[in-house]
């Protein structure tokens, strides 16, 4: 699988998640290290791309990005539906062993010290741009990327190929309580 | 069309945008009104549901916005891919007649001061919470929805119903340049 990752030019990362998928959220610590799956996560700025997350003070995941100031978006598929809804119902914080329980597991990227999760679509590096107002008052933090990949069966030459590659690589898009939609047809404005 | 608006308990408006739509940003001050497309829309709370919409410094929806201090965040269909596309190219600060030239139709909600684009699938009044240092710094606006509409044909009972609905109504997810996905099949993780 891993051979498939290919680095995505920064000016092209934030297309990974502008379609809006649920995306999960891992950091590591300490040695300490976990992830979390997040449906409020959204694109900022371009080039350099930037991206917000809203992480709940009752996440660890939490604390581990406020104390190692960097994190990893990753875009899960559809094959992970199920682990996606685990890593947004169990809390570390009461389940040690919440990553052997969910089956998360995950891949070093040489020269980032962080925890990149196994099976996902894509990955951005983010660097945090501390906002501590937005932080306290709305659980919001700011971030820049500073590199991405993805698996170039799904997203390459810049963009998604969600219409013309395996459905197993599908986006999800979380509503609530479990209840995700798969990205579906592709539709070009410039076509019509 | 109007007759299948119906209201959406605040507790659950936020599932309108979970899912990663493309939205349009409407907004009215002085008799000027105005609406654009926005792909960096995001929930941020539950109850009462706030959320974050990035609106450029050369949109002249955000200067609506600025100045009376609410918008509406409506979900257009994949029927609206051509007028989305139109509504985040065109400016009215180039084009004077930009709703006429792409057939963008306002209605009005009785009680609510602004305009509400026909046609759309689910619309949120939202009030403007001043963050004077993210509007300049980031261009992000933050907002708490006041009130919820959604057409029952496609979103009702709290819920999206995209897969027992009329095609017509998916919502569309811009990744760039036009390039749009319909939203696609209904994968419950409780199924699993």
């Amino acid at each position: 699988m891993q051979s498939h990752i290919q680095p995505v030019d920064l000016d092209r990362g934030g297309r990974l998640i502008n379609h809006g998928p649920t995306v999960l959220v891992s950091a590591r610590h300490d040695d300490v290290e976990n992830v979390m799956s997040v449906a409020w996560c959204c694109g900022l700025d371009f080039d350099p791309p930037k991206l917000t997350v809203v992480l709940d003070k009752t996440a660890q995941t939490r604390t581990l990005v406020e104390n190692s100031g960097r994190f990893v978006v990753q875009v899960p598929t559809i094959e992970q539906v199920g682990l996606t809804n685990k890593l947004g119902t169990m809390s570390l914080y009461d389940d040690r062993d919440k990553l052997v329980h969910s089956g998360a597991s995950f891949f070093e990227m040489p020269g980032y010290e962080m925890p990149f999760l196994t099976g996902c679509s894509a990955w951005l590096a983010c660097s945090l741009i501390p906002e501590p107002h937005m932080q306290e008052e709305y659980d919001l933090f700011v971030a820049e990327v500073t590199a991405a990949w993805a698996d170039d069966r799904v997203f390459r030459n810049g963009r998604w190929h969600f219409e013309t590659s395996d459905p197993k690589f599908r986006s999800i898009h979380h509503v609530a309580g479990g209840q995700f939609y798969a990205i579906g047809e592709a539709r070009n404005a410039k076509d019509l």
